[in-house]
């Protein structure tokens, strides 16, 4: 299967960042893509750098949302995931991922069900952390199992999805360094990203994706400098090996997965066979004293 | 706190390998170790490389192992980490790691639970899967999350023993290649056995060790030509950061591991406190179909 990923810079509000998708979708699927997948909240800047009332603005219609990305997928005829500012009710929104099958029509949503909070990264103030669960869309390329960039720090999520047949792990992101830190601390915290989804696709025998954004954002209230998103998409095979790694540019690349490639390595390393779920309940504490 | 690792190949049965070990032990002491870990199965050659009823024998009497390793870890007055073939009665076998306390106490036991078995590893011939759970070991030098081997590539075990306080993830390995696979797939393997390992530190933000046991061992049935095993012991810290990694010889390293860290790393990136605890349940599961 050919996967094509895009990672951008940001390029001005919705209009400005729509076209700019669609021109890196045009590229990706004249490259033979066949599942293209965006980054997180690709169609803004990265607005939870801040808590600010007017960033609910950003959210807009999201029928028109669903709208406008439905006719993409359809004239490209690709399997499209997108990452929404999902407005459900005056005060209730979501990070959320959509998946388009290649007609148009809507494959699946997920909402973000980890929601991150700390300096520079303010998610709680915005979304209320998903209720759909882990479930994997299916579609005509497969069974995605899409979660987006929180977590992927969480190894439940990856294996929830696996679990339930997902035959690929899809992150779309948005991270990125604070100028004040130290070039060691940058490397460290890139290379913990990494290591922590190449994880995921070794314990769960799935090719992983991570699309990421790209360049420097400027916080609007002054508070803190920005974030200068590391880029680095990639993707890995089940063995965790690279097929595919972006640097710091706004790049699209279009990669071939092995989707066979699950079958044989769960029947040399049968980690599914062996799991002792007799003894896994306590995951479901927050901690136990 | 310094962390002493023992890589060593096979230099004969019981006796030779229990010399080799303390000769080992002396060199880590010296060089200031207080917690010294060493491989899996270190008394002996790995011998599930086939099924073979005699081989129970090398269990031998489990009290006399427990005697021999309590007086080293006192002699030394170290936190020693073992991985013992443990007979609890006839026809009821473990594959066990006791830790002992720098008196020679025994400070727990854990066996391991998550038994492997494809062609070369037999362990479910010899092994019961561990009936203690995944409870981390309180020692004078912080709990201790000791795993073996097949564990290292579940998610679950590590993150049990995180929730349950362990400050640390060991693992005594036994793992290696065939040495008729291609080069490229040996890498991948060695690869995906660091990356998922890297994922565990990441993931619970706390320091892995890993300690292989290295050389070829020849198949004594004749059946496959034996196992290469293939060292690459290592230690990373908790953003997944290598602190130490050996190569294809045996070798005893001692590593500083900053146990203060976790902490730090813990304040930046909060996993803990946003894990979906409410939806995780299905991990319980074999497979949801």
């Amino acid at each position: 299967m050919k996967v094509g990923t895009i990672q951008l810079a940001y390029a001005g509000e919705l209009e400005a960042m729509r076209r700019q998708c669609v021109s890196k979708i045009t590229e990706a699927k004249a490259r033979g893509a066949e599942l293209i997948i965006l980054q997180e909240l690709h169609e803004s800047h990265y607005f939870c750098q801040n808590e600010n009332v007017e960033n609910f603005d950003l959210a807009g219609d999201f029928e028109e949302k669903i709208s406008f990305w439905s006719s993409v997928a359809k004239e490209y005829g690709v399997v499209l995931v997108t990452s929404l500012f999902e407005k459900r009710t005056a005060g209730l929104y979501h990070n959320s991922a959509v998946v388009f099958e290649k007609d148009g029509s809507v494959a699946g949503k997920y909402r973000k069900m980890h929601i991150p909070d700390d300096p520079g990264f303010y998610e709680k103030f915005y979304f209320t952390p998903g209720d759909l669960g882990f479930e994997p869309i299916a579609t005509s390329v497969g069974k995605l199992g899409v979660l987006v960039c929180w977590d992927q720090w969480y190894p439940e999520a990856a294996r929830l999805m696996a679990l339930k047949g997902a035959q690929i792990l899809i992150y779309p992101t948005a991270i990125g360094w604070f100028d004040a830190d130290t070039e060691d601390e940058k490397q460290r915290q890139l290379d913990a990203w990494i290591s922590v989804q190449r994880g995921h696709a070794v314990a769960n025998t799935l090719p992983v994706v991570a699309v990421n954004r790209v360049g420097f954002e400027k916080d609007d209230s002054h508070v803190m400098d920005g974030i200068r998103f590391w880029g680095h998409s990639f993707i890995v095979g089940t063995q965790g090996e690279f097929l595919y790694q972006a640097d710091t540019e706004s790049t699209v690349a279009v990669t071939e997965i092995d989707m066979l490639q699950c079958e044989q390595n769960r029947r040399i390393w049968p980690f599914f066979r062996d799991r002792r779920v007799d003894a896994y309940h306590d995951i479901s504490n927050i901690f136990i004293d």
